[in-house]
């Protein structure tokens, strides 16, 4: 079985959308009334949503099971408020669950969090203990940066965050540190603020005690860790010159990289530099990247191929990477 | 001749920092008044501070000529107003061209530019081409984010950055873009904002049509482009997805990258995915990593070490990354 740990509802029926329009024009002008109820979406829409995306592309790509979470670039938790995050969450949260439902051997959810600039993390407990009590979700997807761009909140390392991550190892689930969108002109949201999310994160946590505090809190940074296989030697190098302990001392039981990565060179880096135990396999499909890259011929973001063609990697690497890694970071697979 | 484009002059007398501490007191406290007069530093002084640093590192590794700008974190652009900015650049460029005058043979001056979040970065001429003309440097470094980590200024490509390129294009000098210390705690400097600069700008490049505007302006991406090579997949497969032109055309007769990745599995994947001729050797010595890798037993930042360990690396690729390519990216060197 392979487990592909980071999967987005990209496409969601059009009513979805409208009733994000709905709702955000309902906040600017009061002749609006914002929506109050869920968008009317039928479980044929849903189930056409995904056969020939998501469906269609595990088949082909040969993958089994998806950890699957709301449209990323969509939470934008920057627009409105903490009651328009906490609606528009459980909307888009109940639509996950939607999906596992129809597809329960296919799909299994991680939710988006009710986040807002400069309100306490606290506030996304109840959102998260419903998706994982009631919804059966493994996992959230934390925003480091709910203004989107303007990086206004404390650091994932600050107390601030702390309520969240006790929640979080009481209920045995791990957080993709995942932005949304970025309303900063000088960030591109998938080619710059993205990476530089999980950039950010990593130095962050080799600055802090964190995992002291919170021995078994889990982290997987998505896109392949951002910059920071690229530059191990640099981080290793910088936690040395700050007397912190080794990184793998440091972070590596607590801290994981996906695998979406976009071509071949990039994945025999991760794979060389990257303890295969801190691996999750990932597509981050349907995703940033949608097409064929012509010098392969193949998707840029099928990303399983450039695994399977790393001849070097040993056949239980291969398994925990694929597998094994995914059910021992999301505590509730097993389940 | 090896030539090494990226050095700071980290290792400043004390008297530098006093004087910059007096001048941002000055602003703080209206009962001192901001320092006038440059900092009082001898020509022993001088020589002191880089014959056990940068001109012992040359020796052992082998090194001749760096090209070499003030300390980079600290620029400090964010700090004071233009006025302050104005001052502190001149001071610093003026140290700079003192040691390229006791050293010819070894350092070639890269000026800091009077920038200020806010101020048009026209404001930055005058310097420049004092620089230039006068003190015969030939470079700048010019930052992405003068706010010190709020980006609150327009892109790159913005037509606000125009007229500063106009000029550089006129004194035929490239910029390294090069952010200073970072004041948001989101942000580790060296760690986080300098390599998130670097990825933010490359993006920046990517969804604009600044090289159709200036075809002969030049920049040179640091710290090994950021997480640029590492995802060139998701580079190429994005601006193909935005039907933007392949990245070689697009922009690889304007953005060259540098060689300061600090373990052999970076440098390998660098010069495996970018073509040498847009990759400029690089040390950023004596900088952000100054420790002994004990998996190696060498200093992190050697990093000419790595890339004489490529075997498969031509003879003539080698030239125009150890040389070649710097005579080329900075059009004044030869004079």
């Amino acid at each position: 079985m392979i487990i592909d740990c980071h999967g987005h509802y990209t496409t969601a029926p059009k009513a979805l959308e409208e009733f994000r329009k709905r709702q955000l024009d309902g906040l600017k002008n009061s002749a609006v009334s914002p929506a109050t109820s869920s968008p009317a979406i039928s479980d044929d829409q849903l189930r056409e949503s995904v056969e020939g995306a998501q469906l269609k592309l595990q088949r082909e790509r040969g993958t089994d099971l998806t950890i699957f979470s709301p449209r990323a670039g969509g939470m934008g938790h920057h627009l409105g408020n903490a009651a328009t995050s906490q609606q528009w969450s459980e909307i888009c949260n109940d639509l996950i669950h939607r999906i596992c439902t129809l597809y329960p051997q296919n799909f299994v959810g991680v939710c988006q969090l009710p986040q807002s600039p400069g309100v306490a993390p606290q506030n996304c407990i109840a959102e998260l203990e419903r998706c994982v009590k009631e919804l059966g979700f493994i996992g959230c997807n934390l925003n480091p940066d709910p203004s989107g761009g303007y990086w206004t909140d404390p650091p994932l390392t600050d107390r601030w965050w702390y309520p969240l991550y006790e929640k979080m190892v009481e209920l045995e689930v791990p957080a993709m540190v995942h932005v949304s969108m970025s309303c900063n002109p000088n960030f591109h949201f998938t080619g710059a603020h993205y990476i530089n999310a999980d950039t950010t994160a990593f130095m962050q946590f080799v600055t802090s005690d964190l995992f002291r505090d919170f021995p078994t809190l889990k982290f997987i940074i998505p896109h392949g860790g951002g910059a920071v296989p690229y530059h191990w030697g640099r981080y290793r190098g910088l936690a040395q010159d700050m007397k912190r302990p080794p990184l793998a001392e440091l972070l590596l039981h607590n801290v994981f990289f996906d695998t979406c990565v976009y071509h071949q060179p990039g994945i025999d880096l991760l794979l060389k530099v990257i303890p295969a135990e801190n691996i999750l396999f990932a597509s981050e499909m349907v995703g940033a990247v949608r097409g064929i890259d012509p010098e392969t011929g193949c998707f840029y973001d099928d990303t399983k191929r450039y695994i399977d063609a790393i001849e070097w990697l040993p056949a239980a690497d291969r398994e925990k990477i694929f597998r094994g890694n995914a059910g021992k970071v999301y505590g509730r697979l097993k389940r």
